[in-house]
């Protein structure tokens, strides 16, 4: 399923030749991975369970099923819930949603415990993700068992579940501060039991990408059900960590809308779907409504009263303008010079800023042309220095950009037609990397 | 430099002896890797030169000068400045900042050009940041330049820099798109010429952490330099990939505060030292005034008009607040269970959240000694199950629960001492991972 190096495309924007080395379609595809699930990752999406644990977050049924049906149109491969053994409102909900009929595998997310599985079994849901901490941590501060007990009772709610005909993951909780001989030992049993997948869960945020990658791909050649993967985000690395574990052969990432959850949250939906269109645009472009993600998006943070971070990816107000003048100058020729995501991709558009001291002619150039005006280069180049001039005093926007080229302009046709020279230093200077 | 195993302390919160295996102080210390740079690294604090180039950026005289004494103050190790060619304000703003005798060494980010320097040097800055293009992307479609011209004119200007005896650091632009045996050719050049950084820069954000471990180990092992390194965030990875330099053997890292510059920004500080605080406490807590990484965060957020992200790390509204029951009632026992970041290191605190549905007797438990009221636990789980029950209704606020536990503690007064019973199922079910 990986992407593989299509023929260097004929048109290539008409540069063919003029490189020394041959084009690739896409160079960060995997190179013959087979482990890697980069081109065929699940997604468990468990806003409505994982966010439900945010500070803000409290849905009434109505919300619930907005969002449930929103996520299935949007094309997310599971939908997890708030156990029903949280509170009886929390169960109705359950019920509710496994009988709306759609697409996407409902999961509830269940303490092991023989006790809350039947209650996940009588709602209706398709699957129980089961859950238990695993990390001295947890097992002393927690819930007080010892591995012994974790395994009899894992294997004891494993085969209940599959003898209802349901799906059934086991995941530890602190995997990564689990002991790692424990760890297997434990999973090595479930997989024996028949369980569907194992997870990975870095409850407290503190795994590293490349810690992750070896765990994973260690458990990889110790269980042969599907290796779901669960991160937290407190230390900004949970959309990495969700990718080095696809890269290691896990199958199925955990995320939710904006990534909200307990603390600072997990993997956003829309985060690791910017990373992976990168990585695999086929896949990604045809299974996901990817031009949805702002709607999401916005009904998700209005729901739990947060704006969407400024610095969100794809959907953050500034990620896809570009500002520094030698950025605008490239991105005018030709828009993968700058940006790895295509705005359009998402249903957005690209935004090249020219009303700052950091502009360049290019970029005024392009807004001359909007306003219907023409100049020649170094007519532009004059206004520029004219732009950057104002924009060093104070902010400009871009009525004020405006004003000074129309006036510009103005001033050109009243001289006749004559262009202006000897401006020929005003280069584009706003260096960026 | 590396931090490493301290015996188990005597004290271990009285556990010794209870667990099968020893306690180490930082499981996540680096397991003596001699080229990882994760207890050493440097922060070239970019604020003021990719952070210009934020959308919302403009920083006059003053604010410029503001942001320079904190961040020196925080401890930051070079400042890094708009070049003195993009307008005639910039020039002027870079000569006063040098003039500032700050601890932090003053660089500014100049295009790879004579002219360039020459005005760069002129303005009193401990060294220069040069950077060109190196991608094919770029050589066509920004500057035209052929690796020939590149290498040529890179020896010129560092060997101009190195006569004015000032640093100098030599990078390319979207090296994770440029040719490997170019980039390796031209760093060998630079480095033979005694430059004293090169750089890797990710600037379109397309570079996964596997990826930037595999270059920046293989340039370690071509260059003798330091390693300086750029990525931005457009996928989501900017902290990740930074962590992954360092293991490689870079040497320093780009931060901007809050991550602002082009696009959706690059590694933001506050995030980075999230990081690195996990893996390296002692050399971070012992080198930056990280409970000022609030205040420093909101004046930039302030000066660009945008809202701390709700999920920043350290210091999103909700980065130490805990929601489901079970999470609660281990932090209550010992914070680390569900904490990898303590809060106090930043000059904040932690929130146990139990106005809700998803809240457990624990939490409960602690609220009722802080209004100062005395139940048996008997009685907590009781007016835990007349919370949750309200909570399944409505958003409550903590007045609402405190109202409910307030109610409650009144009728058991009025009833004498007995302690209700028969409410023991009413336990933490707020499960998470």
């Amino acid at each position: 399923m990986c992407e593989t190096d299509g023929p260097a495309s004929a048109a290539n924007n008409g540069v063919a030749g003029t490189q020394s080395r041959p084009n690739r379609s896409n160079p960060y595809q995997p190179v013959g991975d087979h482990l890697s699930n980069l081109g065929r990752f699940k997604i468990i999406e468990s806003t409505l369970r994982e966010g439900e644990q945010f500070a803000n977050a409290y849905f009434d049924t109505e919300t619930k099923i907005k969002f449930a049906k929103a996520l299935d149109e949007f094309g997310v491969d599971y939908i997890e819930l708030t156990s029903p053994a949280a509170s009886e409102a929390s169960r109705q909900d359950c019920i509710a949603i496994c009988k709306l009929g759609l697409k996407a595998k409902i999961l509830t997310h269940v303490r092991c415990d023989m006790r809350d599985a039947q209650m996940a079994v009588d709602t209706g849901v398709d699957g129980l993700d089961i859950v238990i901490g695993t990390s001295s941590f947890l097992r002393e501060h927690s819930h007080g068992k010892d591995m012994a007990y974790i395994t009899k009772t894992a294997l004891e709610v494993i085969e209940f579940v599959k003898s209802k005909g349901l799906e059934v993951r086991f995941s530890s909780e602190d995997s990564f501060r689990s002991d790692l001989v424990d760890l297997l030992s434990l999973y090595s049993a479930v997989d024996k039991a028949g369980v569907n997948r194992v997870g990975i869960a870095d409850t407290v945020g503190c795994a590293s990408p490349r810690q992750v990658y070896d765990l994973v791909r260690t458990l990889r050649s110790v269980v042969s059900c599907d290796i779901e993967t669960h991160f937290h985000n407190d230390t900004g690395c949970a959309i990495a960590n969700a990718y080095c574990a696809l890269e290691a052969g896990a199958t199925h990432v955990d995320t939710s809308v904006l990534g909200i959850g307990e603390r600072n949250g997990i993997t956003p939906l829309g985060g690791l779907l910017a990373r992976m269109v990168v990585t695999s645009p086929d896949y990604v472009k045809s299974k996901y409504k990817l031009h949805k993600i702002k709607e999401i998006e916005d009904m998700v943070a209005e729901a739990v009263e947060v704006n969407t971070p400024f610095n969100n990816p794809i959907t953050g107000f500034c990620a896809f303008t570009h500002k520094a003048g030698i950025h605008a100058k490239a991105i005018l020729n030709n828009p993968s010079t700058y940006e790895i995501l295509n705005p359009e991709d998402f249903g957005l558009t690209r935004y090249v800023h020219f009303a700052s001291r950091l502009t360049g002619w290019n970029a005024v150039k392009t807004r001359v042309g909007q306003l219907g005006l023409t100049m020649t280069d170094d007519q532009v180049k004059e206004v520029t220095s004219k732009i950057k001039a104002l924009a060093d005093v104070r902010p400009i926007a871009i009525d004020d950009a405006d004003s000074i080229i129309r006036s510009f302009h103005l001033t050109l046709q009243e001289n006749g037609t004559s262009a202006p020279h000897g401006t020929n230093g005003v280069a584009a200077n706003g260096i960026s990397t």
